[in-house]
């Protein structure tokens, strides 16, 4: 009968993977010419790898150049199908191509942790199986620290410009309503694309000079303020933020972690010299109140029960509970040896995430703001059943499809969740390294719990398979979930 | 704005705490009733807890006896707010009530233990804090293994009678929609409710002889056979099902849990003359599908990882699987003995739970049923924008309210696990005691995983705290979540 149904409704077009070639071939072309920056570093420190990151350019680039020229035409805009395919290939992509170098240096790494690494660098996960990071030539150091910057600025850009259009998840909320014309709208997408690689490059900045003037090396202060802008949490120390003493550093990093983790589309805002007050957006004031309060019972904890220093346990709190809820992934401290409570509360920190629209994964704010709203209509429902209430998120109404697709955005998290669960137990680890592994994969963030995954801990000990499925997990997070198993169905692509 | 909204609709009646004491207090006079028969168990057996009983009885009846009497009206429907009220005050009444005679016998137990076995029992979780089971004497076995099968009634009938119309978690899906008078519907419940008896007793008939023939004990029999049907799972001997070492006993007893797990108004419609195939029923077939499909990748992984005899490998694993998804909680052996993958397994299957309409608990088979049929029409949706594909599940529609209600219990089931969860681990439980122990409790399994709260654990250790918060959980999970946080709400209780 649904056959039937269907058969009236005009068919969906096949897919034109021309335009798709062409964006996904510029993004390889521009991922391979950044390749020279980490060059230029091995050159001066007199690492040899410089060839390697100079080689790796050039085929890179060429490759993408190749692809994007052989489909270069007037852009026309995509179908809702040429989106979805545009955005998971681009991960795989970008994903293998910037793998190149690291399997190429003198640290050489396998196929696989050079995927691993790079998928985990572009997700802006922050997950690591390389350690001696202290000793390596800093070409190899900014390489990681750059595609997280990268990685970071394309989640942004996808975020804003195009999830919001794939209508799952909920991000319809966050569409940008416009009758303007094709033209138009590209050129005002322009507009939006300069101010907001301005704005991240302002932030970055900003991050750079405040490490610095906190006592960070230069090198170091770079390379950390590309990583928490873009809330990936790669260090050039085995010791992460554990390897800085100055109070300081924590603070600012913490301020810039937030920072990075809140929707850029109110940055971007600022450039109309609208007056916004960030403390206006549902999301940031969501957040905020998270870190307060979960930081405040972790503070008295540290306390009462290791008897902590509260100035101490102030900052370390604060610094690591922004590192988690942001997605980020730093760590100053091994707080796994903070006891009971800190441990689950990580757990459970590691599934929240930060504000849509911004670097950070997870389950996101504004999907816990609208299960609020929904609860509470649900209540209202109950006791006035004849009532009609309009449910609205900030000065945005939810409509039913927003409401539902945010909803099934939780059944497919937590599917995935223990689906992962369960592919990692398979290759031998236990059930904390499993669930906590294939959370902080699945929502970006970086350390799990247990010896091997956990923020002392290193990757590199996993087995080769749960390094893929981990791997795998990080890309499908950045899919928001449901474009992932969109693209997985045979339906899919039934023309 | 919202209130201005409000106000022009017709306020909701005060709670008229008469219509809800009637039946509490019948179900109290009936539990107390109850006692009477391990006070005979006691008697026979030369067991001086046979007086502890008929004291017990006799307050318990007698304070009931005269809640009711003085409640004695003519039958009312209940508005909406008194039904909520009604479910969440049984729960906790005869949870008390029930705790009385295990606090007065000679094995007496801490008002917490007796609190939280009673709860355990009555919700037919079965995780216990008694220990020497098979020392006892008989009374306090037999009481154990009543509460369940009460328990497991009551549920049932609730679950099938007054759920449906609460408006929470999708239940309302299996509201028998009704054009007749108050009066013949109350005539239609009091057949249906006989039928349901008639069945729940047949079965557990069955059970007990289907056991005896296969070399249990009489009294054994009777005990495992309540605590079968009501997918409960006490049992009379500390090893649980570890202590028969003849199969037979074993795959009974995976049958009649999974008798007891599917939807009991299908039984009752054989009355009807109906031609009722079981299988027609996509809770059923769902269930029994993964079933299989769980037991066939834990027994390659037995054969292949631990060398386990094909035929032992496939007798443990199907009643191992059964008694967690059918949320009974016996335990043939310690699987978490068997390895990663299996412990990952055991942990996913606790909260997946039977069918809707059983006794058993967790997310249940028609939720899994529901999620899936949303998941499939978003996608349908995204290829046919334009198209309208109404959503089945069976014979029923599913409505827009029954998706959001269905997903919205999601949300709060992972929102309650997780606080659970973050509760026990302030007692200073670890992460897997912790996190099994919150969903084992929350789905009304019995065991978790690791040393204390496992299959080969024991509840007793746990500090007083620990046990109040599981022992709530039981209970919130018994009202399908939603019904406890409604009535937890301040706005509920503005008139």
């Amino acid at each position: 009968m649904q056959t039937a149904e269907r058969a009236g409704l005009p068919r969906t077009l096949a897919i034109d993977y021309e335009k798709i070639g062409l964006p996904i071939g510029v993004m390889v072309a521009i991922l391979g010419l950044t390749m020279l920056a980490p060059a230029i570093f091995d050159l001066q420190a007199g690492s040899p790898d410089w060839r390697v990151f100079i080689e790796a350019a050039l085929v890179v680039a060429g490759l993408g150049a190749t692809l994007a020229l052989s489909c270069m035409r007037p852009l026309q805009p995509l179908t809702l199908r040429e989106c979805f395919v545009l955005v998971v290939a681009s991960w795989m992509v970008v994903s293998f191509a910037g793998a190149l170098p690291l399997m190429l240096t003198s640290h050489g790494l396998s196929f696989t942790d050079a995927f691993f690494e790079t998928a985990s660098a572009l997700t802006t996960t922050g997950s690591t199986v390389m350690s001696g990071l202290d000793k390596l030539p800093p070409g190899i150091l900014v390489w990681r620290s750059m595609m997280q910057w990268i990685g970071g600025l394309g989640i942004i850009a996808f975020g804003l410009l195009l999830l919001p259009f794939l209508g799952i998840g909920g991000l319809q909320l966050f569409r940008i309503e416009s009758s303007d014309t094709y033209e138009k709208t590209v050129a005002r997408t322009q507009v939006f694309a300069r101010r907001l690689v301005a704005v991240y490059f302002l932030l970055t900045l900003g991050c750079t000079l405040s490490y610095a003037a906190s006592g960070m090396s230069l090198f170091d202060a770079v390379n950390h303020a590309m990583t928490t802008l873009s809330t990936g949490g790669f260090s050039t120390h085995d010791a992460s933020f554990g390897y800085f003493h100055q109070p300081a550093i924590l603070w600012f990093s913490s301020l810039f972690m937030i920072a990075g983790s809140l929707p850029f589309s109110l940055y971007v805002r600022l450039f109309d010299a609208h007056r916004t007050n960030l403390l206006d957006d549902i999301q940031v004031r969501t957040l905020l109140g998270i870190v307060a309060g979960i930081s405040a019972m972790l503070v008295v904890w540290l306390v009462i029960r290791q008897h902590t220093p509260i100035a101490t346990a102030i900052t370390h709190v604060v610094f690591n509970v922004t590192s988690i809820i942001t997605t980020t992934g730093y760590a100053s401290t091994d707080y796994t040896l903070w006891g009971t409570f800190p441990i689950a509360m990580m757990f459970v920190v590691t599934l929240l995430g930060g504000c849509t629209g911004s670097t950070a994964g997870g389950i996101k704010m504004f999907r816990l703001v609208v299960y609020w709203k929904i609860f509470s209509r649900l209540l209202v429902d109950l006791r006035f059943p004849d009532g009609v209430f309009p449910v609205r998120c900030g000065d945005r109404p939810i409509t039913n499809e927003v409401m539902l697709s945010t909803l099934a955005f939780l059944t497919l998290f937590l599917a995935t969740l223990l689906g992962a669960t369960l592919a990692l137990s398979l290759t031998g680890l236990d059930l904390v390294t499993s669930l906590s592994g294939a959370a902080t994969a699945l929502c970006n963030v970086g350390p799990g719990l247990g010896g091997i995954v956990g923020p002392s801990g290193n990757f590199s000990s996993l087995p080769d398979f749960s390094k893929w499925i981990l791997a795998l997990a990080m890309i499908i997070g950045r899919l928001e979930i449901g474009a992932a198993y969109v693209v997985l169905l045979p339906a899919f692509w039934r023309v």
